[in-house]
């Protein structure tokens, strides 16, 4: 640890989960009230944004797909400098910051660079979103285990997935960051051994006030998503456990966020 | 939906997380204080039954390994009677309560039955104790997705698992409740293709005051997991992410939190 680091730096990783605001952890809402700075991603919700203390500085080091205004460089070595001012430093990260955030480049980098971090955990999108629709992501007989990929691919390459592993229908597939690959997706896991007719949900938005979801199969879920024009980040459900919606009394498509229903207060 | 059931009738499946009470989502904390009933696990830490309000009831459905004092189906039916009572019921499960949670089927019959239900996802497990350890999920280059397996069988018939599948060194396995079957789970991954030096790391009490961990490979982590006598719940984490623990600082073995690493105030 160079002897410039205040032996109080820290740097907290910190979950905000997929959106709504009562979906943070008690531990993250904690770190917003006590946070000198917080440096945070596109996808934390502005609900979530707005907990922030007034006069608390706000760096945004957003990603846009195929749009990158902060290299992961810049926000490595940004962190380490905040730190170094002995500055307590909150970098919020959607979701959960140790699955598909880039959150252990982050704190490797911090580590290596003699700054104390600290990861707090976040509801994962696959959690978050099956929950605000209704639908388990297990379930006995249907599903006996679950499965977290992104359909995402660095730099436009063809997807290099496990394919023949992801076509098991005996495991619920939840696909990150799928929306522009859908149509390669699907078909490949039906050229792998899945049916055409293996149920999918989509689901935009999840946890926001403008939740969106449509059902489909694999068959047709490229074009059901496609025609319902999402316009917020979307996860792709795919396997057997979608069966249980009738059972659950889930609708086909939602456009009204189901945890209205029977709630006797909203977040 | 029957006469006999108040439109107020709701059952709140609640997501608790893997201990630690700090890692209750914001919604959670407060439905634990709005509750006028709560049906809880075993799995459910001391530290969080703590937080209910004085003078309202709880009552335990736990389920020990090969000792069930509660059959499902009598849980149900409580939830079904207490919902119909009139009363604000929260149903308290350990982790997320549509993972591994059984929690969907008590959601089905609460629907078949004319109950509102809502789901609150929790910190699973796998999020939780990785976190709480210091080590990602998934990693660039180590692992481009994550699965999630049960490792426990019913009837103590042989596990029936996609080993092959499950065998995938670029996905970060994790298996709940797998100390029991551990040496058989081993075993079949090896025969299934991953190599006896993949490393796996243990971590009992994840995120509890208690927390230990025990990093090892495949070819060693039975008798490891074996030698540690581990006497709380047991997560195992399987392939190439941990060989970031020495970038990020983490030790073979800990039986100190991790997470009091530079923490300013402990949960």
């Amino acid at each position: 640890m160079p002897v410039t680091t205040p032996n109080t730096a820290i740097v907290y990783l910190v979950g905000a989960g997929p959106g709504d605001p009562e979906l943070l952890t008690v531990k993250a809402r904690r770190l917003l009230d006590e946070a000198d700075v917080v440096v945070y991603d596109r996808l934390v919700s502005d609900e979530i944004m707005a907990l922030i203390p007034h006069g608390i500085p706000r760096i945004s080091v957003g990603k846009q797909p195929k749009c990158h205004p902060v290299p992961q460089s810049e926000i490595n070595s940004l962190l380490v400098s905040l730190a170094r001012e002995g500055r307590k430093v909150v970098r919020l990260k959607g979701g959960d910051p140790f699955l598909f955030g880039r959150g252990s480049e982050e704190a490797a980098f911090l580590h290596r660079h003699g700054v104390h971090y600290h990861v707090v955990p976040g509801i994962t999108s696959a959690s978050g979103c099956a929950a605000a629709v209704g639908l388990p992501l297990t379930h006995r007989g249907l599903a006996s285990g679950v499965r977290y990929v992104t359909g995402h691919c660095r730099n436009d390459i063809e997807l290099d997935l496990d394919w023949r592993g992801l076509a098991d229908p005996d495991t619920t597939l939840v696909i990150y960051m799928g929306m522009a690959n859908i149509p390669q997706i699907a078909v490949r896991l039906i050229a792998n051994g899945l049916t055409e007719t293996t149920p999918v949900v989509a689901i935009s938005d999840g946890t926001r006030p403008n939740q969106r979801h449509v059902m489909s199969t694999l068959g047709e879920i490229a074009s059901a998503a496609t025609a319902a024009r999402f316009e917020g980040p979307v996860l792709f459900v795919v396997g057997r456990v979608i069966e249980m919606a009738e059972a659950l009394g889930i609708k086909d498509r939602e456009t009204r966020p189901v945890r209205a229903l029977g709630e006797t207060r909203l977040a």
